[in-house]
């Protein structure tokens, strides 16, 4: 025995671990900025979700609307765990605190809904429950002396909560501790059944739980950003106020904005977004389709922001007052409409800024500003922001400030131009200052680039962004991108917004012009995704001319010319459109993406996909790509997870066309004319009941 | 103008950012631990790889092997980036830097090999590179004005850069801006081609990246953990020292397993491994088939460590002496195997820690240790180890006193015992220490427990895990199984090592001591892993008699009691094993598990894989899982990813039959006879030439 003890460490024989061993100790327990010097922890939080990044960047939900929070729990052993959330707004002192569950698999769960929207934390804190444990095992005894034993083990932890607890609480713990100990006595002779009976006692079970020693507990935290609804959900309209008089010798002003908001309106959309409003800078000012030299005339390109009539906190005088534009938002804001802004961050040759604030620019050799330029391509009439000029910090606070500026006058929503070429760390300060005392603002990135860049500005802090959706046509192309999107980690951070059509992006496929290639783009943008948007008049009317061939570019492009427009068409696509946004709007299906299933269907022209939400609204596009022959095939849905009796019939009712058809199990016929209508969108509908010869569908 | 300047903020004019703002600015660009405090810090590492846990965790690789850090750098707009590469040990002063490659969608990548086993720090540095845009704008430029200010541009460049440099290649670039000032003059009269031929010149560019300006460069870093080969590629032995006597009347001896170990090099084994070899705990002993009561004579378990003996640093008397011991480690090495030793952290009531640490053990109401429980079941033979001890920090030292103890006799391998059972963060500790010296140390975790706990204990440290491939059985299961352990994140981390069979686990396949179910399982553990095992002479004798029906014991085990074996029974497995093992060494395919591939094989009973390496080696194995029938079918091999010509015929090398077969295109016959051999293990050879009847192969 003597030697065997003088094997032991000094460290075991004293106690004691050296200093710098604790402090690795320490310092090796320490996960996500957790400390812990306490060795004795033993639970683990070995996963948090959603986390974005590891928890570098928020996940993004909407505001009212559950969140799940998902914690991978255990501790060694067969002891039981505890593990409860704590959410708070980020910048509140206290927190909701609620149990998670265990789901199986380690995996504990628990929803909380944002009331409101901002920056959420929550922290999820787990620790071996022994009070638990010993319950646990409780139940599985039966021997009369192994539960006398046990019911002093559990009196002892009884009383160490009663000296957490809170006087009235503790009395009854007290009193219950008293019991137990009492009854575990054999001269007691109480019998087993009624000793575990005391020992599992539910009511005073539930007293304890509120006193939990959590000493030894690991904990772990994510930030979590909510969103008001039209951050998820939205429908976006583009329009160049310019172009938007009646008279087509004058140049387009917002009180004919306000004019067209009733045809707007009627089409069902919530979001009206301008192109820049500022003033254009006439400096190397670019003519009708391009041209290097603008004629007199010529009313350039709204994105050369900056003249001698202001810069980016100022109006176009042809457009109107900030008064008239005030005006106009308001008169929006009456047909449920929200006007979105342009933020491009850029000047013209002749912006103020230019004068005012010559540090914030790159020069040449010769002294004069650097235009943009991707050599041998110049682009004299714009000037970039240098971003790496001395006086950054003055550049972000005045480009912050023009934010504020349009915030103060009531806008809410940001279309962002090109993103991707001003800095990431701009851009998460930004949206995280503005957002910190404005909640509601949406940023929608306009970035057309490569993936992981277009991903980054997502997870940076872009509310929505735009998709490469113009250039997936295929059904190839389309169901592995949106299946990707609708998938994690992307769904936890990247909102589509799909548009078939922009001042930049006239696609091959619209060039046509043929009716049946607008529609079943304009139903997929619509269904795909909760959030989509259409550059009109253009798009209704099927403007399809390109500048030239093999060219995005619309001809006569509103990009650098005023145009007219023939809004009453016959051809027009407007009902089409209006009778879509409707169905948008009526099916909550439709109001958000993480549903999103492709079924299988055997034409490949043919593309069908599902979308459902939790109480039951069942949505299934089916889309005829060919925009020429008829297609037909056969479909295949999930009835399990669709939960619908694969034996009974069910109705699925064609929103579009409002015919309804009987279909049985899983596999059904479809076939789509595109010169009737090239998609369906069926609500699915599972009969309730019959009755004489009626069926009754929810 | 005015009006205009006064919009702007005073922080703008001012030229400042408030001290809080700034303060945001700052906290908000922190990703991993990273600080810059300078917003014109352009560049972004999106994504770093290999990390586990975003980094909580090293990822492991094997010294010697190169291994690929992979990034996903970018900036915003289209300047060109640099990246680069510093790795160093861990608690190294100097780093080695490379540069990395883009290879195209933002990813960035290098290769360095650990030359030694420890812990790796690598950095990964990117900037946005102003030379490298500069000379990539400058092949693009063709106008002499433009390439006169280019030039102009290109000397401030690289004036900056020999302001950095060392002395000799500081005038070298002093010299090159002279002459890029001078050459830009109109008056030179330089022709375009001799300006670009200037800027563009090679060798002094090569001067000038030596001198790149990082101070606005993002940089994040991942820690990597280099095992040795052995931690790769192992194969390993288990056998019980006690039962290892040739006289069936005596207790077995580390004599007896001295002379045991040329039967276990010529089966081709690395690793010999024994269960625990301290004394035996006496209180409470088990009796044979784990009788509550042990009678006279019974030896009890080997995992009851403790007694009046000794404790966790003794041997048990009859096995030998200290230096019995370290003559049979030094015997193995000699025929290239190591012995690993078992840790497992519990006590048997008379261990002599229960008497001199009462403080590391529970007790209960009566004063007495409390055992192990399950309720009802009951372990009274083991004391578990309360690691909630307020004196945790002596007992996780005395804890790893042991391990340095058998680190000192020359023991570097240990399998652990339960590690689920012990907290977590005690692991993490002890193998990071033990590690910090002596980094060709080995744990394998003896964990049979619920995934993600397994995934945990990988993932703080431990080398290698036994897996669930026991009850793996059927072509679904192990598909599954090893395509998930063979793909990230796992791969990253958990390094499996099967077993057909454990002293704990008889499975139901092996009941039936059918000899093909024997072949088959050896065959799969030991191809589709690395890291295989098998408890003898158990298995190569195919015992096969559980305790009773629906039991996984082995009837009369050797966990309590003596055995007798007849090793050279002409029906054992000893030379099939042997084989294999040599297949294992001589195919540099079976040395590692991330390339392994499931084949499309048209029969559920056949199932098909393939594992190459980079030299070239492919091995495919095809294994019949139905013992008792012949099975054929189609396999189908994807020749693209093999590199094999598909028109030309090939050559499969069966490396078990020695049977060589002609095969050409992807799809080819198998059929596997279970009487005869229930696998193939081939070889796949492409024809080098063929020169007059014979083909060649490599």
């Amino acid at each position: 025995m003597a030697e065997r003890k003088d094997k032991t460490t000094s460290a075991a024989r004293t106690g004691r671990v050296r200093t710098e061993d604790r402090a690795r100790i320490d310092g090796r327990t320490h996960a996500d900025g957790r400390t812990h010097a306490d060795g004795r922890v033993r639970a683990v939080i070995d996963a948090l979700m959603p986390r974005v990044d590891a928890g570098r960047f928020p996940a993004k939900c909407i505001a009212g609307e559950a969140v799940e929070i998902e914690a991978h729990c255990f501790a060694d052993g067969h002891d039981k765990l505890r593990v409860v959330l704590a959410w708070q707004p980020s910048d509140a002192a206290a927190a909701y605190e609620l149990d998670m569950q265990a789901q199986g698999n380690d995996a504990w769960t628990a929803q909380f809904t944002p009331p409101a929207p901002g920056r959420y934390r929550c922290t999820v804190t787990a620790w071996v429950d022994h009070f638990a444990s010993w319950r646990d095992e409780l139940e599985r005894r039966d021997d009369l002396a192994d539960l006398r034993v046990a019911l002093q083990v559990g009196a002892a932890l009884v009383s160490e909560a009663a000296a957490r607890a809170r006087a009235g609480d503790a009395a009854i713990l007290e009193d219950w501790a008293a019991l137990l100990l009492k009854s575990a006595r054999p001269q007691a002779a109480v019998d087993a059944p009624s000793l575990k009976a005391l020992a599992l006692d539910p009511a005073r079970a539930q007293v304890l739980e509120r006193y939990a020693d959590r000493a030894l507990a690991d904990s772990a935290s994510l930030e979590i950003v909510a969103d008001r609804k039209r951050a998820g959900f939205s429908s976006w309209y583009e329009l160049f106020p310019r172009s938007a008089s009646p008279d087509p010798a004058r140049h387009g002003n917002f009180r004919d904005v306000e004019a067209r908001l009733p045809y707007v309106a009627e089409m069902g959309f919530d979001v009206l977004y301008f192109p820049p409003i500022q003033p254009i800078g006439r400096a190397h000012r670019k003519g009708a389709n391009n041209a290097v030299e603008a004629r007199s005339g010529d009313v350039g390109s709204p994105w050369a922001i900056g003249s001698a009539e202001g810069g980016h906190k100022q109006i176009l005088p042809q457009l109107g007052t900030l008064e008239d534009f005030r005006r106009l938002l308001a008169a929006a804001r009456d047909l449920g409409i929200e006007v979105a802004l342009d933020l491009a961050f850029q000047c013209a040759p002749d912006h103020p800024y230019v004068q005012s604030h010559p540090q914030w620019f790159k020069h040449r050799p010769d002294g004069s500003v650097q235009y943009a330029e991707n050599p041998p391509k110049k682009y004299q009439d714009i000037y970039p922001f240098d971003f790496e000029t001395q006086d950054w910090c003055a550049l972000w606070e005045e480009l912050r400030s023009i934010v504020d500026f349009w915030l103060e006058q009531g806008v809410r929503i940001f279309r962002v131009d090109n993103p991707h070429t001003k800095p990431f760390r701009f851009w998460e300060w930004l949206i995280e200052e503005v957002r910190r005392t404005a909640p509601d603002v949406i940023f929608l990135a306009e970035a057309f680039t490569r993936p992981r860049v277009m991903h980054r500005l997502a997870k940076l802090g872009f509310t929505q962004s735009y998709t490469y959706f113009t250039w997936r046509n295929t059904k190839r192309e389309l169901t592995d991108y949106f299946t990707e999107l609708a998938s994690s980690p992307s769904r936890n951070y990247f909102r589509p917004n799909l548009w078939p059509n922009t001042p930049d992006i006239l696609h091959e496929t619209l060039q046509s012009g043929v009716r049946a290639a607008y529609a079943a783009r304009l139903v997929l943008a619509a269904t795909l995704s909760a959030n989509y948007g259409i550059y009109g008049p253009t798009f209704e009317l099927m403007e399809s001319t390109p500048r030239e061939p093999g060219s995005e570019e619309y001809l006569d492009s509103e990009k650098y010319q005023l145009r007219h427009w023939t809004l009453d068409r016959p051809d027009s696509l407007r009902s089409l459109i209006a009778r879509i946004n409707r169905i948008r709007r009526e099916n909550a299906a439709l109001h958000s993406d993480g549903s999103l299933r492709f079924c299988a269907l055997d034409n490949p022209q043919l593309i069908g996909y599902l979308k459902s939400e939790a109480a039951g609204n069942v949505i299934l596009t089916v889309v005829n790509l060919d925009p020429h022959h008829v297609q037909s095939g056969w479909i295949e849905l999930d009835m399990g997870s669709l939960g619908i009796d694969a034996a009974a019939p069910y109705q699925v009712h064609d929103l579009l066309s409002d015919q309804r058809y009987q279909w049985r199990g899983g596999r059904n016929y479809v076939m789509l004319d595109p010169q009737r209508m090239p998609a369906h969108i069926f609500r699915l509908r599972r009969r309730l009941r019959t009755e004489h010869d009626f069926d009754y569908f929810m």
